[in-house]
């Protein structure tokens, strides 16, 4: 049966059953307990500074909480499924324990700005190690990509054989933008680093609460600047959601190519038998499950943005119950591609690179082509009609199945007499890399350049991270009195 | 660590213990168990019947599955988390009860064909229920509205008053879309009614088996046609997907309507103490808590069909392992959807209608006009200046401050000669829904006629719920033996 | 500046420019006016019969509308950018045209009832040219598995090699996937078959239409049943948006097959210079952009589903502005859809299979190590432990660098003793397809089977649509007496 | 018939027209022709400086570029249309203005780099567009509230009364949410605030150029890093899909407000005439058509944040044709945001306010029903009792048909000793209102600090952009020696 409600005094009869069961939202919210009760610890500390209640409730308070907050990390809190969410769950175990000073601490404030304030510091966690997962994926691309420089592959453009690459470049190619979508989640965690606390249940409250003081001892810039817009806006969760789906969508991509590189006609790569699969059917398959299973997940990170936006579309201000929907998703969204990107990151570390396979595939596909071209530039010819005359000589290699550097120097003359011996040089595999050295390009010595234009953005964001984590690591420290708890998502 | 995996042959090392906990299906997949033996109880009585494996080796695997179809059902089967899928628990628990035998079931099929067949039997049952729960939230409104036949209450465009409606032409509306949104379900079912089972890896198997033998056991009207698409197809999870979020917009549409009806402003409704919450600060309040969450809910489901979509979005065939991401996003959606038809049908059912309130409501907006402008049109006037005319006579009375009801004839005068006495009894309320007895229209007479359709479709699709349950219950008993288990989803 | 609207009479301030450019519909439900003044037509004539007006004024109207159709066919109707729709637009040129009877046309019908109307009739036609445009695509499918009944490939799954299959038999899967999304709009089409005309506003009319008679003229099955649910819902546009989607994204399927088919790495297949493009830089390239392209559009097609179903989400019964918004999008997709399915045939068709290429690639990636489990099975063993025996020799070849045909006896030996000279034949990729005859497999013999079941169902749906659009012919020229106009998207 | 395209040497074929068709660009890029003029300005001049082409090549082209960047203003350049894209537009019309010299423009780029950056220019623009039409959105707001700093409504959560507000404080909230969108797009800048440009098709160039002057000439803060990510990325494009999707789900929030205070029940607010339209058949009606399109094409943005995320899932380095499909969705979402951002600021600039109907309207629902709980509190009773007590008043007053204010001192008793004549005070709407004076917070005093820290974030962002809109300037500036464009979206 339904527990009883903090609100049920108006009330002629109970909630239904089947009420208490659709409206809860305890099997969601629990995870933030943790939050839940920094954020009494904080509340109960101002309003004793305050002198909205007096010293003594807010110490009994407080030794309520912290013992509570011991409860929930060593596991030994009892919740009860009948009461209808975190909160309640907190307050009445607190007033179990201490009694009726218990009541004292819901004072000024309400649900409504309690849970935006819990939920935002799950997530300032839950995407600080979002972060971290990234860089480390990075860190992991860098650590392939250096021992890569000079291993020529095919540089593929719509799919087709372009241009000759070296794995370095092309796998740094993949950590700048994860670099980017860090960077998104740090942009995302400093415009949501303002508390809600003590904007109340919509209005603010007619207490002389301080709410400068709550928000700095929970680790918050500053406070939240209206009360309506702190308990009824969530671009926080979708602007997160959406850093989240990008992130999946960067992580789809690379994980396309490694399923195909891994497969029989590429031949580029071999998963480490740690991190692959077999089949119940077929003794032979090895299969790069990790990679198709992140690129599949995908779909959830979309969705769960998706989600968010259209419960939040047509929605009016305050406080509404959809706002509840606000956290499955997300939640779900932001450890996954926390999980995706560091499983990555283990099969890329472990992955078997097959340099012969790759440096033969440049055989295929006329990939020196351009470098022809550029050949007749340097030797007057306008771009465009250096380009009609290495079409042409592509054309008659494909009827001859030749390569262009398998042409004698007649041949060649049938299509430009500016053609001479030094060609073979120019056109050579390696060359064609060497000789891309433009910045950004993929040459050994530009791919040194941006080894340390990735190395040095990484570091920097490492140090956002480290400092931000420090910062809540003290506040907690602050508010338990020296206990410092581990984070628990 | 990791359980022996039924594959582990070609690797040279195991997999890694995060590998198994990240493609580990387990938590998803395990709710399909009860399917699964059914599949298996079918595969094996035909292999038998088709002389594949011997009577005793068939009878010693029917013996142990339905045992364990009976420890599924008490809760007594033993779930192994360190095998990596249900597929994988049953084959095991079932050659650690009956020994070697039990090697022989998986002759012919691979887990490809296995857990699309179980997935589809899954979802006709999850299908089943929510057109149920669809039909029984039209039953409720065609209750209320049977009440309401001649209950008046403002109609709305643009959220504005337009013209008088009764509430029952109001609700049967909502009654009509929600039955599209059940037909759209048995379509999809209709549409997936083909059995996998038999497509093995992905290109059927080389053992004599019969295909039509199994699809008819499990209940399906045929076999797949191509075992390419069997096991490497989800379009029936996206549609079934699209019908759960379809029918979830379809509720968010009602919902908003209650939200509002129940706000202090319109107060056309009062939700049931039942079926509302309150508030742990505002002691007055009572939240329509039940219409929002199913509301909010809405982005759940659109984010799943999306989640879907994408993750099929350029997957090549046949069987990829970002195939295992189809079951989540749509088992959640079509048991929420359900649950949400449900408790929908509980608040619209207990809700008290406030007739005066809505009734009183018809003054303002000059809901009448129409009826004066139809009015003027049978005089004799196009419908064009008739509409000209009533404007401006409306624009009087915005500056005046009366209703149209409450102009003298004099004034009436001013705008048109046309109008005379009977203009009154013309514009009065309830001779405008009267006299809209048009086929659909709000007249109580076409209500009447309107209530026989709805009735007649709702009755129509509970009788195919009913012929396709019974003969899934049919088939159920004929594979168990008179054990007739109850579904579980 | 704004022209006269249909309803300023109320208004004591004209529209602003700015209102009127932002709220106009003109350039989306343009393309309806064609349906527009069908409607209008049989509009009229129900009025007509049914003495609702005058007989002259009836066929005064019928002139001009006929009148009207013959302007917008041969392109010399005159748009009027300032007047805010198409029905004003259709109007008021009926009235300059043949007068002050113009006027009483919009008589029991509101812009509501007519613009649903319109659209419905515009998406019969746009839904049945995307079926026959999926249904060509099926058709080029059908004719080049027919020429590659026994052209053998890898069959992938994982994208590994997995077991061989023929060439038809993979395109087959695809048109079975096609076929249903096919079905799919057929089964929108069925459920949208009802005419809203006739609903007016909101809550049906005053006047004694017969809206059988409308509907019948038309060509639709029926009425709606009910007036608010006729102009508030837009679930059809929805369902038709998800069917457009899905196909989208089988389309996506397809391509990205056709893509990596098409790279050097695979080089199973070469697009024709006709549907293929260059680079601007690199001369050599020749790139599969129309799958690209096609693969690329999937995301306006899912896009286009969430718009529709975003707009929806929580909107009030009944006609809001917001479903103005219903017709871009879908109206996009379903024609981009049509012609991607028509371009991909075209691609379909011309490319070159090199049928040597991809049965050279069978012999890597042990392809038949199933063949060799399910031989040894044939020999008494469990199928378990053939896998695991498979296994073992597999493992072996790698680290020889061998192939399961070129092991010796001898070498065989070392894995299983039931092993005899046979097994090189059961093992040849030829055996290992012929032998998959089970129902739905991939033998030569399994393949004419479903080759048929795929040609049966396609003459299904191609006489479904012929059947409905040779009705729809039959009304226009009943209407336009004996002038039929094409239709035009 | 096509025209010849950049790149027909190696084809036997040419192009069939419907590929030409398919493929085209056209329709979407051309809007982005004065950007790809400019950056050809940019690059020509880098190549001058660098030697990479002689003097009077690059003047001769430069006079040709300047000369069509004047025929795009003035609208007489000459659009081929059998010209695949823009680029091949431009570059024709030069060498036909120029001769042969035209031809060396295209050294050391590729259409890949050259779309990309062209679209960051074009997208730079439109988002600084974007954020002066929050921003005017966010001006406007600020207005209205600075005019109702103390006129007081209901404020909602659940859509009940819940607490009063002021009108100031409520509108606030929304100029703190759209303050965020404004801020998310300029972090969008600032992080695609990189030049692509010499990436060439892939892999950088082979000649000598220096992409730090490029990137400077055209107002980038440096050059994009790594050449693959620059030509295959496309995370700034889904970046701004979701800026733009944020902001019209917010704007989505306000107008269903602005809906629902302009029904009859509600009463709060009277749009313009200038800003509403009417009905065909309903001559009363006035409708908020704005505020529900506005509501309604959030479905187009969210959608075309899907359609860039679907497009990019899977997607291999680096580029892709699909990454074609990457305009048409976003620049429609980007202006039609600006757009609707504008017409809203007009419907809030004129909308009439109903002071009284506001006021009114608390005295429903027992607004004031949390001052009377923290009345009991101030008395000595903690929350959860005071709490308790006021429920049960309130239950009181409903059955007796009675306000809280209405209720005598004798009655209060029944329910608490604690409350005395002074309770009539601490419970008047006025004195609700001004005691909530915490830090953002309802009461006039906290909405002037809200109000101060409103506009000075406004005004932080205006010089964001007022900087960036120069730099650019003096860039075109200087390019084109002195004239300065309008800039063109």
């Amino acid at each position: 049966m339904a527990g009883k409600a903090l609100w049920s005094g108006r009330f002629a009869e109970g909630m239904d059953d089947s009420t208490l069961a659709f409206t809860s939202s305890l099997d969601v919210d629990s995870v933030m307990a943790f939050y839940d009760v920094m954020g009494s610890l904080a509340h109960v500390r101002m309003l004793k500074q305050c002198r909205i209640i007096d010293a003594d409730d807010a110490d009994s308070i407080t030794r309520g909480l912290i013992t509570i907050a011991g409860q929930l990390r060593d596991g030994s809190f009892e919740w009860d499924e009948n009461l209808e969410d975190v909160h309640t769950n907190v307050e009445n175990t607190l007033t179990n324990m201490i009694g009726k000073a218990g009541g004292r601490l819901h004072t000024a404030r309400s649900r409504n700005d309690q849970v935006a304030t819990d939920y935002r510091m799950w997530l300032r966690d839950a995407a600080l190690e979002a972060v971290e997962a990234v860089d480390r994926l990075i860190k992991a691309l860098q650590t392939v990509a250096a021992k890569h420089r000079d291993t020529i592959m095919p540089g593929f453009t719509h799919m087709q054989h372009a241009q000759p690459v070296t794995l370095s470049h092309h796998l740094l190619a993949h950590a700048f933008r994860f670099g980017r979508d860090g960077d998104r989640f740090l942009d995302a965690l400093n415009r949501m680093d303002r508390c809600p606390l003590g904007s109340a249940a919509l209005a603010g409250t007619t207490y002389p609460i301080d709410r400068k003081v709550t928000a700095s001892l929970l680790g918050f810039k500053e406070p939240t600047e209206n009360s309506m817009d702190s308990v009824g806006s969530r671009d926080f969760v979708c602007e997160l959601s959406f850093d989240a789906a990008m992130t999946a969508v960067d992580l789809s991509s690379i994980c396309e190519e490694l399923i195909y590189w891994n497969s029989q006609p590429f031949g580029f790569v071999e998963m480490d038998d740690r991190y692959s699969t077999g089949s119940s059917i077929m003794p032979q398959k090895k299969n790069p499950d990790i990679a198709e299973l992140v690129r599949g997940k995908t779909g959830a990170a979309v969705g769960s943005l998706v989600n968010i936006m259209v419960t939040m579309k047509g929605l009016p201000l305050s406080y509404n119950r959809d706002l509840q929907e606000d956290k499955h998703a997300l939640m779900t969204s932001i450890v996954s591609v926390t999980e995706c990107a560091d499983m990555l990151s283990k099969v890329v570390s472990t992955m078997k690179v097959d340099e012969n396979r790759m440096l033969k595939s440049t055989n295929d596909g006329f990939i020196n082509a351009t470098d022809l071209a550029d050949y007749l530039v340097t030797k007057g010819l306008p771009f465009r009609d250096a380009h009609a005359v290495v079409g042409e000589t592509v054309r008659y290699c494909i009827e001859n199945r030749k390569t262009l550097d398998s042409l004698t120097l007649e041949e060649f003359h049938r299509f430009s007499d500016l053609i001479d011996e030094d060609v073979f040089q120019a056109i050579a595999v390696r060359s064609c890399v060497d000789r891309r050295d433009s910045y950004g390009g993929t040459s050994v010595a530009s791919g040194d350049v941006e080894a340390v234009l990735s190395e040095s953005a990484l570091m920097a964001r490492e140090d956002a991270v480290r400092t931000k984590k420090q910062l809540i690591a003290n506040c907690w420290k602050e508010l338990l009195g020296e206990r410092l708890p581990t984070v628990r998502l």
